[in-house]
């Protein structure tokens, strides 16, 4: 058995209650339910079967290990993880661009995706000018469609549901995975990816699906577009809401907003294509409230190892404490990965959740990653953070843009935003001043407004861009 | 075990050589190359089942074999087969009417669907005010996926290729069943469908995949695409086409245009969205060439019955003359179909190919429908003998309208096409009855010709739309 067929094995082996969940609650609660030394072995045999395969065959990893004074055996389970340096993002770009078109840091070899390929995929930020693009095997879409069923029975996906997906189909791991583990639940899937958005309502007024996957931007988008033509998202057939590719189900009052819109729960599925290309987080039925609104994520650490860093030290900090998000992945034939920066703010919790899982949980969420942390008058903001504030506010509508400038050595800050379609168009400078004020109170800085009637910013489907740090440009 | 599981059983039991190609030529031998009495005997047993399936689970099926005399037992073979009234288009169209959504033709129930379901289909001509869309089960998706790496071996897509689908990912039935196909096979699949044209040429330039999906509108307009950014389709990676959705595959003059833009060889994929959704029709590697350029089409004959019927009488004609094309599905959970009628024009040969399959093929392919047959000045056209006509004139471009009209008391066809790039814009007029006096040596009726500029006629990604009879509308 060669080493890469050794490592698929382990990966196997691990695997539970592959074709139907084994309760109501937990599709594989002989994992997902484990006492943490139980899981802890677990994780300790998947992540030295990772480093053997990587130091095998990955160049990039081979030379970070060698380069870290690491031997083929130093890593032999999580307590040795600490070894191993860390990845950033930049590294494989790097990687990519002096190894085109792959890059080395993929164990997997060109032939052994000719042999057994499944896709290509693509990040959704990568310009046309630069992809950057990823292979996986027919092993890893097997393995994506049982770990995305797991999430997607923990967010309360049943046998009897309907699923639209109204993603468009490209090269996004995020909705192939997910639209291969509704292929392995036996849900039905109408694939709203090529119609348009009066195709898409046609379809859940016709066929009545009871779940619907797009993003945060889209669900509110595809709500109002309904009441527009009278309809009532709330009174139709759409149950949950699995959104992904933005922090929406995390930003308590967007979240609000399209629970409050479909009058059904949003449900999260958190992934990246580097290193999480199936859901690593997502919202239990349960949804754990924290006292802001916000609700926790669950890790699926069989899967994938958390840890939380110092961003500048690199150093663990304890459960309870913020810090940015490191993941190992242990179960990808193409991308097993040690220890990649996927950066995003979280504070662990390793309590059992109240749904029965013992994995580790993100608490209140994921709500962006520290390099997108903005600077604005030396006070460091979260986009989500600005968009909570500003969805927060009753009057006004869902679309808004937020541009940062820098004039005669000041930052400033100017929030253009729809009214609710309800809110009068009357005195805006007034309601202008009083959404300022309600913001410099929430957010601390000055903010100017714009309002706008509604309808007039642009609409999204998929990832929006909402946020137009403009300062660069002049310095 | 129920009836269903009955029929499902008996279409698994004729399934040979599941994972993997049997041979180099031939995926399942054991059916491809079987001696006609052998297969005739599949077919019998097949036949009776979906008979027996459909009498029992399909209430508009049931009323039509009742009306017809027909008892539980009437059908157990394929001579039996001509008791059966034929279904039309419009049948199907009124009992979705009548019994929304999904109509009473299906032996598949809601229930099952939500069971075991896989997806929503829709046929592409739909309008937005009446989708025609159809039910299919993980049972279908499994047969779709190996019928599908049937037809794509005999083609010549092997282990190594790397596959681009520029195809948008919606609810079109040939395009799933391609790609589910190529996760069957092993063979790579990068997503173009939600790409722009730009980034797919980046795709093709970056990752090299061999084997180009699309329809055959679109391989010309990417290919030009790819000539006026300075590159050659010829000297890219792209070895072989698939093309589906529309008849150039067996137009020869667009056949011929596309291969020598690629430097590939073009296969037809052909299947419809009622009755033969994985590829019901293909073209072999070894493309048995007519005199007039035109390639035989491939059946399947252990998954489909094909009969060649006069479309007036339905009775049948024999082989070698033209009728229309009635086809019975024998592999499908959700749409086993007897003797719908598909309609298209064809004569059919028995004669094994050389490439060793015995099956019935499609004499020069399939052209166009019957009930897309065009009466102009009292001659009928299929709309792909008038693009094989307009397309083989070497001096003009590769897009074109017709528009048809009635002045006069007398039919008025007007040609609008593009030069070709290269070609002079010089003295058009003289061009333009140069034009016209070669296709009234070809067509045997006047057309009158406007040359415009390359460029200026709309592209399309899909399905393209050439043809407008504009007659009706002044009546």
């Amino acid at each position: 058995m060669s080493d890469r067929e050794q490592w698929c094995e382990l990966v196997r082996k691990h695997v539970h209650d592959w074709n139907t969940p084994a309760t109501a609650k937990i599709w594989s609660p002989a994992l997902e339910a484990l006492p943490r030394e139980q899981l802890r072995r677990i994780q300790d045999e998947k992540v030295a079967g990772a480093y053997t395969y990587l130091w095998n065959r990955s160049t990039f990893y081979r030379q970070k290990f060698e380069q870290a004074g690491l031997g083929p055996d130093s890593v032999r389970s999580v307590e040795d993880l600490p070894r191993v340096p860390v990845t950033l993002r930049d590294e494989w770009l790097v990687d990519q661009q002096k190894n085109p078109p792959w890059g080395t840091f993929s164990p997997l070899r060109q032939e052994d995706w000719l042999e057994r390929g499944w896709m290509m995929f693509s990040t959704s930020g990568t310009t046309a000018a630069h992809p950057r693009s990823f292979r996986h095997t027919n092993f890893d879409r097997e393995m994506w469609a049982w770990h995305g069923s797991r999430a997607l029975h923990a967010m309360g996906v049943r046998r009897g549901d309907i699923a639209i997906n109204c993603f468009s189909y490209g090269t996004s791991v995020a909705f192939w995975g997910l639209h291969y583990a509704l292929n392995h639940m036996g849900i039905p899937v109408i694939s709203g990816g090529g119609a348009n958005t009066e195709r898409r309502i046609l379809f859940i007024e016709t066929y009545k699906p009871t779940v619907l996957l797009c993003t945060p931007s889209y669900a509110l988008y595809l709500g109002r577009q309904m009441q527009e033509q009278g309809k009532s998202p709330k009174d139709s057939s759409i149950r949950l809401l699995v959104c992904a590719g933005e922090p929406g189900a995390c930003v308590p009052a967007t979240k609000q907003r399209i629970e409050e819109l479909w009058g059904a729960r949003i449900n999260d599925d958190f992934g990246c294509t580097e290193v999480a290309m199936s859901p690593f987080g997502y919202t239990c039925e349960y949804q754990v409230n924290r006292e802001d609104g916000r609700v926790d994520t669950h890790f699926m650490e069989d899967a994938y190892v958390p840890e939380v860093l110092d961003p500048e030290t690199f150093k663990p900090v304890p459960d309870g404490q913020r810090g940015v998000l490191v993941v190992s992945n242990l179960f990808s034939e193409a991308q097993p990965i040690l220890r990649y920066v996927m950066g995003d703010w979280v504070s662990l919790t390793r309590e059992a959740c109240p749904c029965g899982r013992t994995h580790a949980r993100a608490i209140g969420g994921l709500a962006g990653r520290y390099d997108q942390l903005i600077k604005i008058r030396g006070l460091a903001f979260l986009p989500a953070l600005l968009e909570d504030s500003i969805r927060s506010q009753q009057e006004i509508g869902d679309e808004f843009k937020l541009e940062i400038t820098h004039v005669n050595d000041m930052d400033e800050i100017l929030l253009t935003t729809e009214l609710h379609p309800g809110a009068s168009m009357d005195d805006l400078e007034a309601q202008e001043q009083r959404l300022s004020r309600k913001l410099k109170g929430s957010l601390g800085i000055v903010v100017d407004v714009k309002l706008v009637p509604p309808g007039t910013l642009p609409r999204t489907e998929f990832k929006a861009k909402r946020l137009f740090d403009l300062r660069d440009r002049r310095q």
